[in-house]
């Protein structure tokens, strides 16, 4: 039974609660809020034993396997740094922190201490997701030349809100621009060269984004991520004799159809009962029992280059917080 | 009646000429090739009246009305100059010249002696094109954020030929990844930045070619061309509610779906006969009756500007030839 501790109480963090509760080896054993209500609220609606009203008294608890954290972006850094100088395991929500200076710290903290920590790149961990990386690199595509992904949808215009909250890292990049990129180097690693366009809105944040990547083999990604429409949602993977296609929302798909050139496509299916976050759930805590530090499928360097390709797209488009 | 010359002999002229049949008004009067027996060969399947084995013959013929210029990419603008100075109306194949220079030479030069010029961007002409476009502007989809359009087929690498040779125009940019560029100018017109990475083949060309483009109300376009595998070649103007998507392949498209945010969608077809190539040419005859020496639908404007576009594109690639 591995126990976990929730750091923070907004709507992901009920997300994965749910989850959680799905997984038989996971015990829900302590939620932490900025506010005692709030957490008390939480504790009740998931039978959690332990509600505290702020994050350092999840320290006090000597019997906590891991914490994931779930507060907003600009809090990432402080949070996990804390319960890694407080030798506590953590599952940290994406985007890790704000930037690769942030990331780096905490990597370096977590493995001087040799403390688990991994971020919560979800659809790294999804049936679907791992299917199509298995299917491109066993050929059935041939030498994969691009990688496209969209991510987008309307988000109603609340300037006080997180999204549009330059202070609260808000804009499309951070939030959502990171699956597409996230896609790109799963497929296609480290890039050359990177380019990206922004749009500003009247409170500073990036309302949409377009990016395109050159890898060292002449591959490139198109990627872009917008705050205005709801776009398709979709992943492709186009090879030099067929294509991937990653059902929307690709993030968190449920199929994935393998066109190979000429042929007949095959479309297979991943349905779930969840929100989908107890996959990565499920690999922390098998990671955790085999003693692990870090996640083999997704590991601190890949944190630190994902986090390295938003840095950089975000100052090739001018998004700088 | 309208008398059509065409001068050039290969693949393009041949489809072209078979959609001229199909044209009550137009009448195949010329060809000209720079082979007398290919010329004559040409003549002959589409018992044309006149066969030169040299350009310049046309300019003995007192009572062409039109000519078809479909020569290499690097002949377009020598051959369309000839024709301006001897008087004689241009369709001038795509791309209309290798850059804005000659370009302007070309545009200069149709206006002052007031002769009919017009790039054979067939595109323009399409129906679903031009239904996909009264859509958009009718506000079916709200304000547009972005268009997206790939072209991409997968070219036997022969170093000798066109497209693999840099001294004859090749490369994905100019052949193909015009259309993904006409389409974002005439949903989006001119951009206000330009993006773009390239990959370089063995023979210096460019392989494929990946762009971004931002406009001045923050809209976007994700735009691409490859040699090397055959891609979707869909078109998508995405709006804040809902999106209007230009069936494969985009630039001769038979068909297009509008998909209001929530609603049904609809699907509109445009079945046709012939290769495409028809509705420009009847255009031409239709501008050529009304005495006008530009196209109302695609001017000499439109040309330049999306000339312009290639051209920083390609400064932006890499890509000079």
């Amino acid at each position: 039974m591995t126990r976990w501790g929730i750091l923070g109480s907004g709507r992901i963090a009920h997300k994965f609660a749910q989850d959680l509760l799905t997984l038989p080896d996971a015990q829900l054993y302590a939620v932490a809020s900025s506010d005692q209500s709030r957490a008390d609220e939480f504790a009740r609606d998931y039978s959690i034993p332990h509600a505290f009203g702020s994050y350092e008294d999840l320290l006090t608890l000597t019997d906590l396997d891991v914490v994931y954290v779930a507060t907003p972006h600009v809090k990432h850094h402080e949070n996990v740094m804390m319960l890694l100088n407080g030798g506590i395991s953590v599952l940290g929500e994406k985007p890790f922190a704000m930037n690769s200076k942030q990331v780096r710290e905490m990597v370096d903290t977590a493995r001087s201490k040799k403390v688990f920590l991994m971020e919560a790149l979800w659809s790294r961990f999804m049936p679907g997701i791992q299917k199509a990386l298995e299917l491109a690199q066993s050929g059935t595509i041939g030498n994969v030349v691009s990688v496209k992904a969209d991510f987008g949808f309307k988000a109603p215009f609340l300037p006080d809100k997180r999204l549009f909250n330059k202070e609260l890292g808000g804009g499309s990049l951070l939030d959502i621009g990171i699956y597409p990129l996230f896609l790109s180097y799963l497929f296609l690693g480290k890039p050359t060269a990177i380019k990206a366009l922004a749009k500003f809105g009247s409170t500073g944040v990036d309302e949409q984004c377009g990016m395109v990547l050159s890898y060292a083999d002449g591959q490139l990604a198109l990627l872009d991520s917008t705050l205005l429409a709801k776009t398709d949602c979709i992943g492709l993977i186009q090879g030099e004799t067929g294509q991937i296609r990653i059902h929307s929302r690709f993030h968190e798909t449920t199929g994935v159809t393998l066109q190979p050139e000429e042929q007949e496509s095959t479309t297979l299916m991943f349905e779930r009962q969840t929100h989908g976050y107890d996959y990565e759930a499920q690999h922390v805590m098998n990671c955790l029992n085999e003693g692990r530090t870090e996640s083999p499928l997704w590991s601190l360097d890949d944190s630190l280059n994902l986090m390295d390709l938003l840095d950089t797209v975000g100052a090739e488009a001018g998004i700088v917080y």
